[in-house]
């Protein structure tokens, strides 16, 4: 049971931003520059980096809607995703993203976890100042994204499949309107 | 040195934000709601939460910065802001932000750590839904900025001093307009 009284029926994030859209409104528009704003890192790329760091911060609804977003975008390789989120460094991904990926676990720990070294890789592997930027900022947002979505309690559907098609609405519709349609869903799945 | 190339002599979170200012716009507004929104919650307190987090988060530039910040807001009591940091339990502060700040001592580790009896003494103490959300959602934003300013090894002062006419600044005129206000601020002292 939620911690606070949230709107029934609506999985993970979605009931804390119904509660609180003042809030939700600049949280969604951040989440849709990162992972769907032009940039050189692909946006299932950088659905993986959310996805790595909310399945290593336990967040279960946040690793499985991203990871499912993620997957859409990968041609639906859901095995990729899994692979990722087990095991980055053996997973059939490019070495800029396995690079990337280890700055995204050593800030998710803590912002001073990230060294030199760690950055030094990840040029080398190709990796430009604003996709080490970005991957810090979408690994510090999930950080806030997953404790606001654990930290009260939320509830969210178990089973993989219920993601499927929250994956598909966020890959291809994206997250300024997040609210609106996720709740569609819920409502048609209800 | 930063990780990456970021302006020169902006303090701590303005470097990041300067490089990005399509996602310092939706964070400065999220700041911006969630410490001098409206609220039952007094913005000294809720700039107690944030300090208190970021101290705790090993973050500089954010506790000296949102401490001082929360100070000018408590007639300048920059003991008592302190004296939070090290020992809330032990602060003169309500018992209602005692219990608060300690789900932010747990959200802060993770979202999971926040347990029902938490929430539940918060609220014996008088604290509304509210007020638990918006600590939940301070907390993990925070969570963010502290991430965001040490995961790219940002420059900021070292010594308390430096940060009274920033905390002046962002409890006066706050986060909207943060970036202009301390680059003023800066070039002042430069």
């Amino acid at each position: 049971m939620p911690h606070i009284d949230l709107p029934q029926g609506l999985p993970g994030i979605l009931g804390p931003m119904a509660f609180s859209p003042e809030t939700a409104r600049p949280m969604s528009e951040l989440v849709e520059v990162l992972l769907r704003g032009d940039n050189t890192l692909t946006s299932g790329e950088r659905e993986l980096i959310a996805a790595y760091v909310s399945y290593h911060n336990d967040c279960h609804f946040c690793h499985s809607s991203h990871g499912a977003a993620a997957a859409h975008h990968l041609d639906g390789d859901a095995q990729l995703v899994t692979d990722v989120k087990h095991d980055a460094d053996r997973a059939a991904i490019s070495d800029k993203l396995k690079a990337l990926l280890a700055i995204a676990g050593k800030a998710r720990v803590g912002g001073q976890a990230v060294s030199a070294e760690d950055v030094a890789l990840a040029r080398e592997r190709g990796a430009t100042d604003r996709e080490i930027h970005d991957t810090v900022l979408i690994t510090a947002a999930f950080c806030m994204f997953n404790r606001y979505v654990d930290g009260l309690a939320t509830w969210a559907p178990e089973e993989a499949d219920a993601y499927e098609a929250i994956g598909k609405r966020l890959a291809e519709e994206g997250y300024v309107t997040m609210g609106e349609q996720l709740s569609r869903i819920s409502s048609r799945a209800a």
